[in-house]
């Protein structure tokens, strides 16, 4: 079973981050299928349910031009996760990982990151497959899949720059 | 030339958002040979030179583990963009393009993601490639590389779930 709010053996904990290094402002909310963390997918897949990015004011004209990309990376923030694991034991079975060393949603910043495939745009959302979170996480960015951008700016000089001497 | 912090023909701003719906802690910092916007490179690269990620305490024991996966998905808070661009012109030649069609830096939550390869761990760092931030970027997270990860957690209902009927 995935997290509630228990912890675990073999889980270490910090003091809960102060968290006001810098601060969010959500963008959107996400539908999803999954009303539950026990039924929500560890992972998305690609041919997964579709499910809806609602996209708040001011921002729904900054999807302009986001047609064109087949695959689109979703910043989303996962408010129901603590904050305070530095080893957890996703298995419960006693042996500790590092969260960075994991995909949990349970972190210092739970901001979780997943490819979607944009299956429609419509003025004030988009319909997405691919999602691996709980119904009404709040959106908090949408870009191009990396591979499939080329940037529009002009070269950097860091554009070239290699470890080859 | 990358933006430093003017409006272009053809952008389009919002009202800086408030910011205030969820807090973000550093975990760490980042150090680059970047240390001006403009030779920051546009994308990082496999073979870019060495970067430090440098991690606070008491995260640094999160790290356990981490040196399984090759790759590592790098989350940083690009503190020096703006924040308010709902249309941007990259090439700064009169075209907009929407934010969520970019991954310019300037956005509601300038949250950057890269995929780095991992080069070494130490206790209280990683020697990574392929970063594509300025020097001094605070940290916000680190995951495995998303296809090199396997769920410890038992299965979920929703991992089988497919649009299919």
């Amino acid at each position: 079973m995935v997290r509630l709010d228990e912890v675990r053996a073999g889980e270490v904990l910090a003091a809960p981050p102060a968290a006001d290094d810098a601060g969010l402002a959500f963008i959107g909310r996400i539908r999803t299928p999954w009303v539950s963390r026990l039924e929500t997918p560890r992972l998305g897949r690609p041919d997964g349910p579709e499910c809806t990015l609602e996209i708040f004011e001011p921002w729904r004209p900054a999807l302009r031009g986001i047609e064109a990309y087949a695959r689109i990376e979703v910043l989303f923030w996962m408010h129901l996760s603590r904050r305070d694991l530095v080893i957890q034991s996703p298995a419960n079975d006693g042996r500790g990982h590092g969260t960075f060393a994991l995909r949990s949603p349970a972190r210092p910043n739970p901001i979780g990151t997943t490819i979607a495939t944009l299956v429609r745009v419509e003025p004030e959302r988009l319909i997405v497959r691919g999602l691996d979170c709980i119904d009404g996480t709040p959106l908090l960015d949408l870009k191009p899949e990396r591979s499939l951008f080329t940037p529009i700016a002009p070269e950097q000089p860091g554009d070239r720059q290699t470890f080859r001497p």
